[in-house]
């Protein structure tokens, strides 16, 4: 049993319009000294298999359903 | 500057639609031997401070805006 963590996030240059509007909010709440914030999907996926077949797997899911190539890049690890 | 890792994950026993149906839909395209798949909600925040007021900054934008206690647990990561 392997556990591995996918994040997927926009590409730089890509619109992120629920991290723009969370830093809004977040100042209107009166926080301050936020630069920038940035939204990130995951996913965390406990798969039967070796460690090192379980990374494959994870970047084969991104490329074939989970990521759009065009606006987002994924990173797969191993815990 | 520090950045900083949101981490908002449900809570044990909370349903995950997100998660299960991305689960049936990759094994609808053939892929096998997943167990499970989580959904977990992530943001990457710049903040103009040092890295311990800003972990508890961020907790604090947690329990004020990012998370639903009731259903949700968060984590806070200096990176």
């Amino acid at each position: 049993m392997t556990v591995i963590d996918i994040r997927i996030e926009l590409k730089k240059g890509v619109a992120d319009p629920e991290g723009s509007n969370t830093k809004k909010t977040l100042e209107s709440l009166g926080f301050k000294g936020i630069t920038s914030v940035k939204s990130v999907k995951c996913f965390v996926l406990d798969l039967d298999m070796p460690a090192d077949e379980a990374k494959k797997a994870g970047e084969e899911y991104c490329r074939k359903l989970l990521a759009n190539p065009v606006v987002q890049s994924y990173t797969v690890t191993v815990r």
